[in-house]
């Protein structure tokens, strides 16, 4: 486990789950989970007691595991139990959202019931814009939009699709199906990074025996046991 | 104006807007334009007298001149004061919206105001699927839902700009802003037409001059001079 010893300086932006801080070193920020959890575009408003904690651990084993294989992400080290030092970056205005199996939002779209497993991974594009409720973007809304260019949409979806080689194979491992999942990407020094958290905010996670919910839609959906799960993911991931 | 004497058969489907009839001969059907008005995916549901015979007449103008212009159409003839004799068509699963500036849906989904020109023309495929409500598709969409081949997704976005261009320039001709509208596309013998109809329900059009709006969104809108506005385009295309 990487620690690095850096002081926490203004805060510079605060988020729905996380406030990003300056440092001593302008090219590093660190990033600290809170409990408060939202949903339906800050419709649905809460606390997740640990959330903080175990997404902040959560997100740096799969980050510290990505880097492994390949894939540069903007985590540089821990500072425990809520933060996460990590690489100042320019973040691209979409969201990427990588889809296993139909679940959420793609099962209202196309009307695929939840849980069925798509032909092929789908990678899809969202407009990050909390007023507009991040629509869907094709590839033309993003060109109108000058978002990102050409060659970043390709960047990103092929990133899209080694990062889930990676985690469908280790969350298989640790006993969850990885439904579908949001990524956000930025760029240093020209060049692009994973960033932003990987954790069961942002990933769908079923139990791969029981099919059991393990992520954020026991939050958004009252399933209960909200925060057992959490620490559940927490537990498979640091035993893996 | 071709017109072509054919009976009219059974009733083979009854859309929103027209009643689909068989005829004589197996691959003509006729097109019966109703005044019956809907919006709002049919939450909203009214009548727009005249409007039947209006949409059927300039239905045909366009399409006639499409023709003309090397666009394959299913246009066969005209039965005044209503009915089009077209070529039956297996129609393909998804509505193609050309846009050359923003309204209606992409105003909100990318939070455009109305009225914005867009740098480029824009090609949308939706799903045809009232129940769930003519969702936008990405090309990844339209594959694992398997719709139609990759190829047919690059023959409607071509078919789609050299539509635009035809329209465009007739419709400023006619004082008319061609803003955006919805195609639909079949195929007979393996090739493929532009089917369906091209009228004021399925175009935005405002007057060049005063930017009054002389379609659909009149009714969407309660605006009030709904029936003049389709009899003004009609018209104006007739005199142009």
């Amino acid at each position: 486990m990487k620690k690095v010893d850096i002081n926490k300086g203004e805060a510079l932006y605060e988020g729905k789950a996380k406030i990003v801080y300056a440092t001593d070193d302008p090219s590093l920020v660190i990033q600290h989970f809170k409990d408060s959890a939202t949903a339906f575009n800050a419709e649905k408003v809460g606390t997740i007691s640990g959330k903080g904690e175990a997404n902040a651990m959560i997100s740096r084993h799969l980050f510290e595991m990505l880097e492994t294989k390949g894939i540069p992400t903007q985590y540089v080290g821990f500072q425990p139990p809520t933060d996460l030092i990590t690489r100042k970056l320019d973040m691209l205005p979409v969201e990427v959202v990588v889809r296993n199996v139909a679940a959420g939002s793609l099962s209202k779209r196309i009307g695929y019931p939840e849980g069925k497993p798509l032909k092929s991974t789908l990678v899809e594009f969202y407009l990050k814009d909390d007023d507009l409720g991040d629509p869907l973007l094709t590839i033309d809304h993003i060109r109108e939009l000058d978002l990102i260019t050409d060659s970043q949409v390709e960047a990103l979806k092929k990133l899209g699709l080694q990062i889930n080689d990676v985690l469908l194979k280790f969350f298989l491992e640790c006993g969850l199906r990885l439904i579908d999942y949001k990524l956000e990407f930025g760029v240093a020094d020209g060049q692009i990074y994973l960033g932003d958290e990987i954790s069961p905010d942002t990933c769908r996670l079923w139990d791969v025996g029981t099919g059991e919910k393990l992520d954020k839609d026991r939050f958004r959906q009252d399933l209960g046991g909200v925060e057992e799960a959490y620490r559940e993911v927490l537990k498979r991931i640091e035993s893996n």
